[in-house]
């Protein structure tokens, strides 16, 4: 394996191409101080929570509906200039990076909640709402949208990375949540896709294309989704465990015997003690699982007997429950500070984050493994899991003045993936494939299927405008 | 509006292309008695559950494997020649019908379950495996496959056409349950989509492009499935309300409750008639829900209680329930022979099913003007619904020899389907486009995401080889 000296080295697809200086007029004389060529607000919508650089944007459009969306489009499809929909940056994958240049469209103040039907258990938003924002305005509902990454992300960036994160075990992730987009095409053009039935087979499923696409095949301007009512009892539990095995086995079980459990974390022995460190939590230094049932009190009662029955035939001990909201948020602040605090123990370091699902009753011999061979290497990790679907997260912490550190982390990488695929996993769980994962995408998928893609891609976006350079390297 | 005077005139996509000879001599040379051209094969192949008449295909290749298809679809893509994918002729919607000539391929003979993977909750299945034969042959595992179309459908089949049926309304459909597949292209290759991980973000959603596709974008060789954990406790029970309002008014409190249903079928008092005349049931003859709770012993106890108390606040009443096995099938049968005994109570009948879905809340708005159109048409109908989705059936029972009745069947439906889309629903829950609802489909997408969909299909299949004339009339 040739060692990359530099993240540079890591992006072969960064060829930026002109931005026409007409066009950056076209912008500037349509949008007036809603278009920016600041260069801090360029690189501000240049970088996202990947650990690589490339250059910013031209320009950033801070676009305000659907119509001046199109605009920008059928104005860069007219220049066939690459645009890159921005929502607040919290990409792991480099998908916000302009590494063939091009204008960046930042769609934060597209953030209405559009129409709350409680009645159907749907609601339609605009791309640059927040998760958090969400159940803020639903909340007198009595409704909760449950899919939880973990950063404040926009529904926009979930749907098009197709999220998930804690929750996704019991109530899906963002390919089952999103009943209808609306969607600017390359062309400038306005569709919609879906409608706020439940169900349709009502041709090609356009929403679940758009899912997941990385903002290669359009923007998405408007979002329809699922919302569930909240829980009538809501119970969450930490329990420790006297080793990672122990806690992964009482996973499996759990999962393979139905129990509908609403969250299952994994936190391993490292990230306690980063968490401890940086919030005070005083947590049992041990590899534990963080869980929370949702249901009736009589049925959020039974899982927790079950699970905790479980729990203790593999060692696991000292249960501490929470029923209250604030008791939980404690909980829970362990596992939403995990990345921070991981940050945090090495000043400075950046962050390569894995992202490997296999199906459940392969998860053992795919973490065990993949830990055996973390610990060996000397990279200093955090590991966290949304282990009830099978997919968990090491975040080798990476001195940047040490280039074989990243050598080293993305052999760990390969070999976890490597690992994965043989197990009928995937490389990505809910991150996206993005910069870093188009090998593994041909490797998980075959050739035959990544041409099947592109030859969309190349049929919905001709001049390849739309965040070109991510999922292929084209 | 025109009369149409007969079927044919309903099919402007019938325009049957030459199948040269040479094309037969070589199916015939390579598949020697499994390629048939005897009319009887051909016929059986050349049409399905629809109301439709179209020539029938020139040839029947019996395929065993992959291999075969691929090279069934090679031969074809060589000669531009349509291929129509077979499975047991369920279809609604003209799916199979041969309307621009061609081959069908049966893959009735792919019926291995090829790996249960009971401790992953999943099975891979060849295409041609019925839903029936898969649950009777993973019965020992103590899992199951939830979808049920109500037809013995084949798996391949469901996949193609997005299918749902009772059941869906907790554990999703066709769309939520197809894991990964195996696909023959429009040039003959083989590609895989998905994996057996429950998730993944791994580029473009192939899986759920396939899913629903009408075998108009490749073949389903292969489908990977969830399972779920046969539920500890299962109770069903019949509750007759006095009018279609109470008892669609019971489900929506109920979905809206979030109460987890496994489901709630609705049958119209025709229905009921028909079904006791045919079946000698002895029903109450009043509309009636037909329901299934599934969990824990408590938890069905809970689930059951709270719909009854529902039930009863809408004059729902004489509950029969239903615990065991035995007593469970004696219900369900009304729902299951109501296709039949509809037809039968009108010999010689000739059905039009619609398939509206809308999101719960208008269910009661969209279906009772429905039914009042229904009855003042004077058109003989029953009425089944998956109401728990918002979906429902209006199975309108035609005199073949008295066109007019057609034409109102078609009125009546053009009406509901409206009807239907103005509420923010979809023509088509479950049964597919076809050739029956193209027009539909325009109006409820509208026509950029349908120009959307026929670019990717003229991407895939640039010679129009893969079941063309179905879901767009090119």
């Amino acid at each position: 394996m040739n060692a990359p000296t530099s993240p540079m080295h890591l992006l072969p697809q960064i060829h930026p191409r002109d931005v026409p200086r007409a066009m950056i007029d076209a912008l500037k004389a349509r949008f007036a101080e809603r278009c920016s060529t600041a260069l801090v607000v360029r690189e501000q919508h240049g970088r996202d929570e990947s650990s690589f650089d490339a250059p910013p944007p031209s320009a950033v459009v801070f676009a305000e509906n659907t119509a001046e969306v199109a605009e920008v489009v059928s104005l860069a499809a007219q220049y066939k200039v690459p645009v890159i929909p921005f929502g607040v940056g919290s990409s792991l994958e480099g998908h916000l990076l302009a590494v063939q240049g091009g204008i960046s469209i930042d769609l934060g103040r597209m953030n209405q909640v559009l129409a709350i039907h409680a009645d159907d258990l749907t609601v339609t938003v605009q791309p640059g709402v927040t998760r958090k924002q969400l159940n803020e305005e639903i909340k007198s509902t009595g409704l909760f949208f449950p899919i939880d990454p973990g950063a404040d992300a926009t529904i926009g960036g979930m749907s098009a990375t197709r999220a998930s994160g804690t929750n996704a075990v019991r109530y899906g992730t963002m390919r089952e949540n999103v009943l209808a987009l609306e969607v600017v095409t390359a062309s400038g053009e306005i569709i919609r896709t879906g409608t706020r039935a439940k169900k349709s087979s009502a041709g090609y499923d356009l929403t679940r294309l758009m899912v997941g696409s990385e903002g290669t095949l359009g923007v998405i301007t408007e979002i329809t989704l699922k919302l569930y009512p909240l829980p009538e009892a809501v119970s969450a539990a930490i329990c420790s465990f006297p080793s990672i095995e122990a806690a992964v086995r009482t996973t499996i079980q759990v999962i393979q015997l139905g129990i509908p459990i609403a969250r299952v974390e994994l936190i391993d022995v490292n990230t306690v003690r980063m968490v401890n460190t940086y919030a005070k939590l005083g947590l049992r230094e041990e590899p534990l699982l963080l869980m929370e049932f949702h249901g009736s009190p009589g049925g959020v009662k039974e899982q927790a007997e079950l699970v905790q029955e479980i729990a203790s035939e593999h060692g696991g001990n000292a249960f501490e429950w929470a029923s209250t909201p604030e008791e939980r948020t404690r909980l829970w602040t362990a596992r939403h500070n995990s990345y921070f605090a991981a940050v945090q123990s090495r000043p400075g370091c950046k962050v390569i984050s894995t992202d490997t699902c296999v199906p459940i009753s392969r998860l053992a011999d795919c973490l065990l493994d993949s830990v055996a061979e973390a610990d060996a290497s000397g990279i200093p990790y955090f590991l966290v899991g949304h282990v009830g679907d099978g997919n968990f997260h090491f975040g080798y912490l990476l001195d940047p003045t040490q280039p074989e550190e990243r050598v080293t982390a993305e052999k760990l990488n390969h070999q976890l993936v490597a690992r994965a695929l043989s197990l009928g996993g995937t490389c990505t769980g809910e991150h996206g494939i993005g910069l870093h994962k188009m090998d593994f995408l041909v490797t998980e998928t075959g050739a035959g299927a990544v041409e099947m893609m592109r030859t969309i891609k190349r049929a919905l976006d001709p001049h390849n405008i739309m965040n070109p350079g991510k999922i292929f390297a084209i």
